[in-house]
Formats: C-alpha cells, sequence, structure tokens
C-alpha cells in the first residue's frame, strides 16, 4: 500500500499545487441566497469545491464549525465528503488526541466512519495517544508542532535546555514515522522557526495554516516549508477563499481568490528551484 | 451566577461524593439483551444512571466513544445527557484546543448544544485555546496537566529549567483561574505528583482518571487530590463500573461497584481528616 507522505507528494505533483483549502464554515458569512436554503451548508461547500477542485491538493474540513451546528452539522460535514473527488486529499481538522484506547475510537470516527484521509492530532498526550491514528499507512497526520495563534508562545516555545518543546515533538515525530505517515503543522505566522523544522525533518509533509487574515508570510511560509523536490508544504487558506466575496458570486470569489494563490505559490517555487 | 468550582464543590458536600462515573461506552462489551436492541447505547446508559445517580457526583461520557458509533453515537450522547438528572455534573471528556475563533465553536458545541457543565480541554496550543472555554463562570473546565497514561512522560514531564512542563501549566491554570471555573486533570497513576499539583493550587478541582483498570492508587488519590475540606477531588472510573458484570445484572453490579468506590472513598476522606 502506498504510504500517505507518498500518496499526498504524489497529488501534489500531478496536480500543481500545494494550495489546501480549510472549509471552515460559518452560515452567517453566508450569503443570504444560500444562508436560507434547508441544506446551507452543503450546499455552500458543493459550490467552493466545483469552483475550486481543479486548483488544490487538499479540503481540510475544521470539526469544529461543523460540531457547532449539532446534527445538521455533522450531517453536512458527511455529505461533504462525498462531493470531494477521491483524487483530492481529505484532512479533518480535529486536533484529537487521548490515551490510547480512547484514540482508536477516534480514530474510527475520523478514519473508517467519516473517511478522511488525514486528521491533525495534538502531542501532548505522548506516543500511545498518537500510535492509534498510525496503524494504516495509507491514512495520515499532521501533529501539532508550533501553531499559528498567539497562545502558541505560551507553552510550545518553552525551552527543554536549549530547546524549545515544539523541537522536541519534532525529533519525536521524525522517530515515529516509521510507516511514513507523519506530518507537522507549524504556522506560517513562524518563518525563522518553519526553516529550522525543515532542516530537522527535510522530507516530511508540512500543513502551514495561518497565511490570510492570521497574517503569515507566503514568501517565506515557500522559501522554507517546501522540500527540496519544491512540495511537502500543504498551504492551508480558509476564510480569506470561502468568504472573498459575501455576494452570490462568492463561489467564483473563491476560485479567483484559490487561482491566484496557486499561481503565486507557484511563482514562488520557482524562484526557490533557480 | 455562581462559578462552576463552587457548584461542584457544593454537590460534592450535598450527595456527600467524590464519585464520577466515565460513560465510555462499547457495544462489544454489553450483555447481548441490550446489544441488540436499536437504540442499545442509550438503554445502558439509561440503566446505569438509574442504578447510580445517587451514588455520585458526577458523570463523563467521553466523546470519542459516541463519534466511533456515527450518528447513532452522536444521537445516542444527547439522550443520555437528557436523563441525567440537573442536580449532577456532566462532563464532556473532549479534550479539545484549536485557535480561539474554532475554540469557540467547540464551546459553543459542548456548552450550548450538548449542555454539558464541564468540559476538558488540552492546553498545548495556549491562552486563546482556552478562554472561549471560560467566558461563563458557570461553566467549567478540566485542563490536561499530567494525564494517566504511559505517554504521559513523553512530554509532559519534561523540565523547563528545574520544572516540569506539566507544572507550568499547573500554574497558568491557576492565574487564567479568575473566574473560578478552571480544574486540572491528574492522573491517578501519579500520586507524587499529584500531592505537588495540589500544593500550587490548594482549591482547585482536580479531576482523577486512572483509577481501577488503569491501576491508580485510590489512597493516595485521596490523600493527596482532596482540598483541605475533603472535596475538590473528582475521582473517575470507567470500565470498572460500566462492564463489572457483563451479564444481565450489569446494572446491579455497576451499583454495587461505585457502592464500594463511594464509601471506601468516603472512608479514606474520613482518616484524611483525623
Amino acid at each position: 500500500m502506498k504510504s500517505f507522505n507518498k500518496r499526498l507528494q504524489e497529488i501534489q505533483q500531478q496536480r500543481n499545487s500545494l494550495v489546501c483549502v480549510g472549509l471552515d464554515v460559518d452560515p452567517a458569512k453566508f450569503p443570504a441566497s444560500i444562508r436560507n436554503l434547508e441544506n446551507a451548508v452543503i450546499e455552500f461547500n458543493k459550490r467552493i469545491i466545483e469552483a475550486t477542485q481543479d486548483l488544490v491538493c487538499a479540503y481540510k474540513p475544521n470539526l469544529a464549525f461543523y460540531e457547532a451546528l449539532g446534527e445538521r452539522g455533522m450531517f453536512a460535514l458527511r455529505e461533504t465528503l462525498k462531493i470531494i473527488p477521491g483524487s483530492i486529499i481529505t484532512i479533518g481538522d480535529a486536533k484529537r488526541g487521548d490515551i490510547g484506547s480512547t484514540a482508536e475510537r477516534y480514530a474510527v470516527s475520523l478514519f473508517d466512519d467519516f473517511g478522511f484521509d488525514a486528521v491533525t492530532v495534538n502531542p501532548y498526550m505522548g506516543s500511545d495517544s498518537v500510535e492509534p491514528f498510525l496503524k494504516n499507512p495509507g491514512k495520515g497526520i499532521f501533529l501539532l508542532a508550533l501553531t499559528s495563534n498567539p497562545g502558541s508562545k505560551d507553552f510550545q516555545r518553552l525551552k527543554i535546555g536549549a530547546m524549545p518543546l515544539y523541537e522536541k515533538i519534532v525529533r519525536k515525530a521524525k522517530q515515529w514515522n516509521t510507516a511514513d505517515n507523519i506530518g507537522l503543522v507549524v504556522g506560517a505566522t513562524h518563518p525563522k522557526e518553519l526553516k529550522r523544522v525543515r532542516a530537522i525533518v527535510p522530507d516530511m509533509p508540512i500543513l502551514l495554516p495561518g497565511i490570510g487574515k492570521q497574517g503569515g508570510d507566503l514568501k517565506s511560509a515557500i522559501r522554507y516549508g517546501c522540500s527540496e523536490d519544491g512540495y511537502g508544504a500543504v498551504i492551508n487558506a480558509s476564510r480569506s477563499i470561502l468568504y472573498a466575496s459575501s455576494g452570490d458570486d462568492f463561489a467564483e470569489a473563491a476560485r479567483a481568490e484559490t487561482l491566484r494563490m496557486r499561481d503565486e505559490i507557484n511563482g514562488l517555487r520557482a524562484v526557490n528551484c533557480e
């Protein structure tokens, strides 16, 4: 079976795109014509996916946004996953983490029941909280290392001797990656640290949130986030794409923004490779 | 409005119990007469709750076990929460943690939609990932400090100077606890560290998993986990109560085990207070 990391790399190459669209749905931001539909979330996602699917390597629904909508939200998430073509990676942004026997249940839910290709995992509880997500080499995880938010300074940057905690996690992840199905999450808001992480794990995928509304810099995300082959960085944008327009042209606006972002990224990759 | 921590303390006093039953449902372990019912999980929980409700201060469903059962599981969780009397604390063991705008959605889901009184939260992403759960003083969180599982050694015990990471988190939690609605999770498998945590936060509630199947010691959990007033420790048991019998007498067996545990705890508390 092909490992998750290998499959991600092939999809990025075939599609010539590092763009991941974060499907963080917020009905309050939908145009009125969509918001008032019975299945507003499904319809919104369908339009976004139809408009952007040839431009991306991955979609990343954040589970919180669906859970907050109750049963209807979870139904919409299931339906959304059916709409995404099998040739595109789906990342369940769930940031789960629990003792082994419980983590196993989360893996069943996210991989077997929902059918995500990969999930984000919180490392705080250690090895037995991560292992159940690694059993199937075809399914992957992105382990939180240095997240994009201001609170990342509270614990992730604390120094263990000379080494910040997030680097300890990066090194553990490297050690655990025997089935080639672990990637990392590093916020695009931390370019210097991203460079350091990439030096430690030259070939692991890195999911980079924080571009767009959070202020992360795309240029350094590409410069330091990509592997030597020019792939391996998964550049996520959510709000800046989904809500590029608040009008009925939201899908066209989302396409234009995704296209702009993909091409800007590919331009920056070309410069890197010179 | 009464703070969550105050309410928990009053409920523990009124009910004279520190026992929390972890509703970690596993249909494969249900007796055949229940397992084959259409609403097996709801029926199982209903029987457990009816048999134990006068003996506990809290119920703690772990969301992973319901999520793994798909839509049926989430429905069963909603129905289970309706069955639990309002005079008993409900803890959503979800271990969520995400950037502020996302954590807000998890808070909506767990507090407003499901209606939990408290939730477990993973601290790794720092202050803005925790704050959205603290806005309503009547709702509480238990922040993961030192968890009961073997993997807790991987990161939680790493030393920041002379201080282990989990103690840094305990001290931050103390600082964040301005609305009196933060508690901690410390595994009963770590008695020495529990003693140290209790010395730092004399009055904060501590949720203690790890008794029973995981091998935690009840005597030291009570000795070191309780506040000076003899309350404040929430002693969780899941599998040892739910599956005390695999036969049709499972509810009676669960009651007997809960009663035994409550009385053993109260006996140990009495010794503490001498």
